[in-house]
C-alpha cells in the first residue's frame, strides 16, 4: 500500500469553450505531513475555475490530491503548488484554490490562491 | 413507466415585461446517469432569470427536468445544455443555472452558467 | 368572517425626509389562491424601501396582504402588483418586493422586483 | 374559488399490518380564522402515528387540512380536532398532533396532543 | 405611560379536559429590573403545561409579563413567582416554566421550575 | 443503460460477533416512481443496525437501492420492504430503516420502521 | 427605581486617528414603548461606525439605550434619533445604525440609518 | 493587575426551598494553564444545579473563575475541583459541571462530572 | 517520514477515582486504508469514557490514531480495534467508541461501540 | 508559570513572492485585561494577509497572542497594535485584524482595522 498515487492530472475537452461558466470543486479529504515536525495536517481544498479548452478529470483530481498524503508541505507552498500544477495541466481562463486546514496550536489557517 | 416525459418547455407571458425583476427556481430532485459508469448522479438546480417576454410554465419545467432520468450526462455539459434549452425557450434578458452534483470520489461539484 | 380586508394602504410621515435610510419588512404570512388549480398558495414576503415623504403604516399593510387571501394570483403577477400598490400609496426613493413561496411540484419560487 | 374542500379523510389499506412502524407527516401550510378577532393564523402541523389497517392517503389530508382556511377555530380546539378526525378515520394504534402557530402579540404557541 | 398592566390572568375553559395534552408558549419580551443595581435583564420565557379545567389567554398572560417591566426581581425568584401565579390561575395538570436571561458579568443564566 | 442494477445484498462476515454494536448508514440518492401518477419521488435512507453474524457490502448496498429507480412504490410499503430485505440478507439482532421523503403536494413525510 | 438614566454619552479619544478602521457594536437589550397602545417594543441596535477624535465609551451607550426604556418611540424615528445623538456626541467619519425590531402584528422590522 | 481574584463563592439563600427546580449556568470564559507546558487552555464551563438552602451568587462565581487564569490546571482534575468547590459551597441537592475544552493537538476534550 | 507512530497509550492516575465521571474526547483527523481499494479513508473519532484509575494522555492518543495513517482497516472492525486497544490501556468503567466516516459510493457510516 | 511570553514575530520568506495570494488566519484564545477594571476580556481574532517577502510562523504568533494575557488593554487600541506589530514584522502588501470580544455590559464589541 505504500505507492505513491499519480500526479498527472488528466483532462477532457471543455463541451462548452464558447462560453465563460465557473466549476466549482470542494474535497473535504487533503492530508499531507508538516515539514518541520512530520506530523499530519488535514484540509478542505476548495478549487474553483472557469475552463478554456480542458477540464479536469475527477478520478485523476482525486489520484492527484491523494499523492500529497505522504509529502511534506507548508500550507503556503502546497496550496501555490496544486494551482500551479493545476494551471498547468487546464490552462484555465480563471482559477482560484483554497485550502482550509485544521485548528494547529490554537489557529485555524486558509490560503487562497488566484489565477491570474 | 418507461416513457421519457416531455422536454418541451411550456412558457406563459411575462405579466410585466416593462420592468426588469428576477424568478429564482430550485428543483432538488434533479437525477441523470454518469456516462462512463451507468450510475446515477444526484444534484439539486437552481435557474435564476429576469424575464423578457416569456416565463417558464412550472409543470414543464418539472417534466423537463424529469426526462433526463434515465440519460447519460456529464456534469457541465447538462448544466450547459439546460440553460441553451431554458434560452432558446424563454430568450430572457439574462439567465444563470446552478447545478449543485452530491459528491462522487470524495469531491462535490457545482458548475454555473450564464447568459448572456 | 367573509368580508375582504380593506386594501387601502394607510401611510404617515417619514419622520426624517432629510435623510436617505432603508425600512425592511418581512411578512411571513402571505396566503393567495393558484388561479389554475383554485388550492392555496403561500409565501413569505420580504419588502425593503427608502421612503421619500411617507412610510406605510404597518397594520394597514397587514389588513393589505390579508386582502389577497381569497384571489387567484400567479407568482409573477402577484409580486408586481404588490410593489405597483406600495409604490403608488408611498412613492418611495427606492423599493423592492421579494416573494418567497412554498415548494410546488418539487420546485421552489421566488420573484424578485425592484422600482425604479 | 369559494367552495371549501372536502372534509373527508381517505384511508389505503396498511401494507404491513403485521409490523408497527410510525408515519411521520408535516405540513406547513395550515391557515385557519382567529374565533375572536377573525384574523388568519398560521401553522405548521406535524403528525405522528403507528397505522393499524389504514394509513391516511396525502391528497385528502391535504385537502382536509385546506377545508379550516376560511373557518374560526382556536388553537386547542382546532388541534384536538384534527386529532379525533384523523383517529376517526385511521384507528391508528398510537397518534399525536403538533401544531405550531406562527407569533400573536409576542407569544408562540405550539399544542400538541396524543392518542390514545 | 406609567401604569402597571393587570397581573390577572385570564382564562378560558380547556375544548378538551377529556384528554391529556400539552400547550407551549414562548415569549422573548420578558423585561424586569435587577434588584441591587436596578438595571434592567432581559428573559425568554418558555411555558409548558397540560390543561385541566382552563386554558390561559394569551392576552392576559401578555399583560402578565409585561406587568414585570418596573420591578425589581431575582432570576430564581421571578421565575417561581411566574410558575406559582400561573399555577393558582389554570391548576394545570403538569406546568413548567424556563426563563432564559441574557448574559450577564460573562455568565448566561437559565431557572426552569417544575409543578407539581 | 436500462438494465435493472442486482438486488443481491451481499454480506461480509462481522468482524466483532462477541459484542453488541451499531452501525448507521445514511445514503440521500434514493429515487422511485410513485405508482399512482408515475412520476419519480426521491428520499433519504437512513439504516441503524446491530450485526450478528453479518454486516452488508456498501458496494451491493448502493446496487440495491439503485434497483429501485425505475419501480413504482408506496412510501410505506417500499420502507417495510427494505427492512425486510436487509433482515433477510443480514438476519441482524436489531435494525431500523427510515425513508425521509421530499415534499409532496406541500406534505413531507417520513417513514421509520423497526425489527423485531 | 423610576429615575431615567442619563442620556449623555460619554467619549473617550480615538487611539489611532491616523487610520480609518472600524468598530461595531451589537446590543440586543433596546425597549421602548409603542406612542400607539404604549406597550413595549424590543430590538436588537447594531452600530457600526469609523472614528475620528472619539470613541463611545461602552457603558455609557448602555445607559443612554436603557433611557428609551419608559418612552413612546417609533422605528423608524428612534433609530434615525440614535444615529443623530451618537452622531453629535462622535462626530465619526462615517456611521450606521440598525434597529431589529421583534414582530408587531405577524411583521418584522429593521429599520437602517447611514451617516453622512 | 496581578493579585488572585477572591476564590470565595459567595451565596444567598434559596427563594424557593419547598420546591426541586433547576438552575442552569454557562460561563465561556474559563482560562487556566496547561500543567505540562504552562500554556494557556481555554474552556466552556456549563454548571446545572438543584439548590437547597442556597444559590450562588453570580459576581462571587465570576471572580471564582477567574481565579484560576494563573494557576496550571489539568482538564480532569479542575473539572473536578470546581464541582467539589461549588458544592461545599451550597449543599445543592444535585449539581453538575461541564468543562468544553478548545482543542488542542486536534483533539476536542469535554469533561462532565456530577454531584451526587 | 515513514516511521509508523508508536501506538502505545500513554495514561495518567485518575485524579478522582472515587467519582464516576465522563469524559469525552472528539478527534477530527483519522485517516486509514480501504483494505480493498487501497484508497484513503477519513473519520471522525468520538470517544467517551467513566475512566477508572486510569486517563489516557491525550499526546499519546493523537500518536495512537496516527499510527492507522498506512494500514488497510475495514469501518467496522477498526472502530472495534480502537475500543479494544483503548479498553486494555485503560479497562475505564464504561467507555464507547464512534467512527463517523465520510461518505463513500454515495453513502455515509457510522460506527458505534460500546464498552461493556 | 509568570514569565511574559516572547513578543518577538518570527516570520518564513514567502514561498511565492511573485503572486498576491491570501492568508487567513483565526485565533479563538486572545485574551487580556481591561485597563479599568482590572478583569479579564476574550477575544477572537482573525487576521487576513497578502505577504510580501515574509509570512508569519504560527508558533511565535500564537506566543505573541499569548504576551497580551496579562496586559491591560483597550479594545480598539489593542486591535490596532497587534496590526502594527504585524505589519512591522512582515510589511505585508494588505492586511486586516478583526478583534471579536465577548459581551460587556449587554454590548457584543467587534473592532476592525486595514491596512494599508
Amino acid at each position: 500500500m505504500s505507492t505513491r498515487p499519480s500526479r498527472a492530472l488528466e483532462t477532457f475537452p471543455n463541451p462548452n469553450p464558447g462560453r465563460d461558466y465557473e466549476i466549482r470543486l470542494e474535497a473535504p479529504e487533503f492530508t499531507c505531513l508538516c515539514p518541520k515536525t512530520g506530523q499530519p495536517d488535514f484540509a478542505t481544498l476548495r478549487v474553483r475555475y472557469v475552463p478554456d479548452q480542458y477540464c479536469v478529470e475527477l478520478k485523476s483530481l482525486k489520484l492527484y490530491l491523494w499523492s500529497f498524503r505522504d509529502e511534506g508541505a507548508f500550507h503556503e507552498a502546497v496550496t501555490n503548488r496544486i494551482l500551479d500544477d493545476l494551471v498547468a495541466a487546464l490552462a484555465p481562463r480563471r482559477m482560484s484554490v483554497e485550502a482550509d486546514f485544521l485548528v494547529r496550536g490554537g489557529i485555524h489557517t486558509v490560503v487562497e490562491v488566484h489565477h491570474p
